[in-house]
């Protein structure tokens, strides 16, 4: 069994700091870095994908809308070609610095609102998804189940990573349970660490309704910026490789 | 007789507009795009890009400070690794863009304060240079006349366009005389064209002080943002197509 | 009859310039002055303000959402207590400029997609305007015809001016037709001086329907940013004082 | 012996934190507010201005360059009559939320790189604070010891509060020594609180070069952002408070 483990990373800015970069980073095997837009700016990225090539592990562009202050994670009505053109650039610009390190972007992920927004609507997920193709068609989408980024991915030619979110209670198509609801966020480390092994052993999850589903997910997504992250991560980790698991970067999970 | 005609465009940004663009772009060989950083957006560089493809023109990046509301005209004392993450994450972006448009970067351009300071500084200009390098050592340089500049080139293996510019004044070393001194700025088109004239037909530049020294030019830069720009280009091109020239995108004057 | 005639100004962004400021400001009576989010910077502002009070018209604060990229006309999702605060903020920072320049802003209204919600939706409307009446109980509120935007200010003792603007059409309710619709837009400018002299002869206008209905208006807002609006604000002053109008700051028409 | 107790606080921006604000406001009796700039965002600064009011502390204004990458400590080149502007429009933005939640600033500083220019060239604090002044007549300047803006504010008629900063040496001209020389910072908090009660006591510092020199100061500025900032504030009031000084808001200290 042969899993990676993800987390969002590089989401400092400027002075300000957030979630223990270094420390997550020796325990995953994949990065998301933010891209400047909702979060990070040259230096981090610079030094989150130095990071990741020292340690090996797959790099990916978390693309956002561009607000700062709400770290995007306020809805905005862009237009679709501007959109589009907003996440290549980003990719782009994470690219670059990845070149300028010798090293080189395997995934990507769209950030908060946008993610959310794309996930739920095919009209969004196509034109955005073929602006990732345009950019680069090894590229490989990181997202949570969802339709919309499936057949728009499908339709690219693109692959898709599944993600797992273990610390998100799931409903019964597989797919996530929205924050309002009660029980959506499942906060006791020893559910979350239960729900991965479940996952490990026979790839299920049990639903907030109770029912047993088949999971398709390549990867686990840790968040970075919660306390006890960093601890979270590491005992996730054990219990994976204790029964025997292998955290692998996504790309290689993936072929090509 | 081949030179290279040179303009900084897509220096909008959101709502506003600067410079004619669509008109300068049918006349011109090769186009310096800004960056997102002192102007220019995702959209507006999409455009350009896409515009430039289509005429079979270079595509530049311009990159400059974080300042749009200074235009990158101010400067700023930024720490040289963060400075140097932000040439390259700019010239990152342009590249996706142009990528996701099957078009591709040929050549960059240090804009405002950063390019006169670059020019004047050789501790600066050699990291700057030195990233560039990093990120793709086909890159061209675009540069008025610097020292600073074309050593650091030197070192790194890159190739430099040396621009000339047609409506301001040298000194004898052939470097600009500064914006502040009387007599800088050529005003009058006529003259503007016979100094082209000259540089065409013999290779010189009549100094402020009036002595005649030798260019070395590939390329002449127009500055889109002034008014008349359109008309003082077109007589610009039609004087050197005059005189037998052949106006040849830079990267093919430079070979590879 | 006396009306105000009214602008946005102060559009314009760093080196960015929007509308023809200087010539507008000598044919109105009232200003709303752009505050740094979806357009204007210090420096406009201060030189707007000051033409303001040498020219003897009233200052207003346009407020928008923090989007200078998309000009404050994209709907984003901000929680009301920020969006309060980014309202007062706004309103302090033209306050104080006019303050230190010997002047005062008389009126403020809400911009573009901050506009469009407010005026539609009461739970919106209710706390903005309720935190524009915390920051300045004598603030008049300048709004097209809208019902949430009217109670809202009675609850806080708020006067507002309703504009009538030439160029759009309206519905029975005397509310505008959105955009969207054929006919929303008055392109012809003989038919918008025609819809203000309707206004000032009987109080009323023609709907898309072709009733006619009356109109409660103070002022006349016109936009500045389209091509010939200084020549259309000229003819509609003028066709307003051949009339017998006398064109009259809004603070004067609402008394105190 | 009465003497204010001062920080910066509000130094978060969007989803970032920076220095522990509610466990220092308990311990100071004069807060400086970023006013958006260098850092904070008007949500931020309605709730340090709200605390502030139900703390009874005074409110101040910290204002910076627009570098919120570079927490404004990076020089700018920015004109004379835009860089008052910019101020003006901070000092407005902050005094409006204060407004609206029935409070007002009392006090400014010029933080970071402006600062540091300001304190040094009688050039750049003659305007600055002259713009101040024409914001509000009454505001009290807060700076450590310097002649240039202690000249300037004289020839405004503006008060100046001198801070002590207890964590940094000084010159034998009471000027701060700057950062980059060895023994420049004052890092053990045992020798910090010596200082302060050697300025309690007699009123004097010890200079870098071993001198005692007297010290005109009414506030000590303490650093909200530096680990165990504040365990050294409150063993500082401890120490002040044991030695019958009154920790006593700066407006008072300066009355009116």
């Amino acid at each position: 069994m042969r899993i990676d483990l993800n987390a969002d990373l590089g989401e400092g800015f400027g002075p300000w700091t957030m979630g223990e970069d270094e420390a997550l980073m020796q325990l995953i095997s994949s990065a998301n870095v933010a891209c400047g837009f909702h979060a990070g700016d040259p230096l981090i990225m610079d030094s989150t994908v130095r990071r990741a090539k020292a340690l090996g592990i797959d790099l990916g562009a978390h693309v956002g809308f561009p607000d700062l202050q709400g770290f995007g994670r306020r809805r905005m009505n862009i237009e679709l070609k501007e959109l589009c053109a907003m996440v290549v650039y980003q990719l782009g610009a994470l690219a670059g610095l990845a070149a300028a390190a010798g090293y080189r972007v395997t995934h990507m992920s769209f950030h908060g609102a946008m993610g959310n927004m794309a996930a739920a609507d095919a009209e969004l997920a196509g034109p955005l998804v073929k602006a990732v193709a345009g950019f680069d068609p090894q590229m490989i989408i990181s997202s949570s189940s969802s339709i919309a980024i499936e057949q728009a991915a499908a339709a690219c030619n693109l692959r898709v990573a599944t993600t797992f979110l273990a610390d998100r209670a799931y409903d019964e198509h597989c797919l996530l349970v929205p924050r309002g609801i009660a029980g959506a966020v499942v906060k006791d480390p020893e559910q979350v660490r239960a729900r991965v092994a479940q996952l490990l052993q026979d790839g299920t999850v049990t639903t907030l309704s109770g029912k047993r589903v088949a999971v398709n997910a390549q990867s686990i997504l840790l968040h970075g910026d919660t306390p006890g992250a960093v601890e979270l991560a590491r005992s996730i980790r054990q219990s994976i490789e204790g029964q025997g698991g292998i955290i692998t970067p996504v790309s290689q999970l993936l072929g090509s």
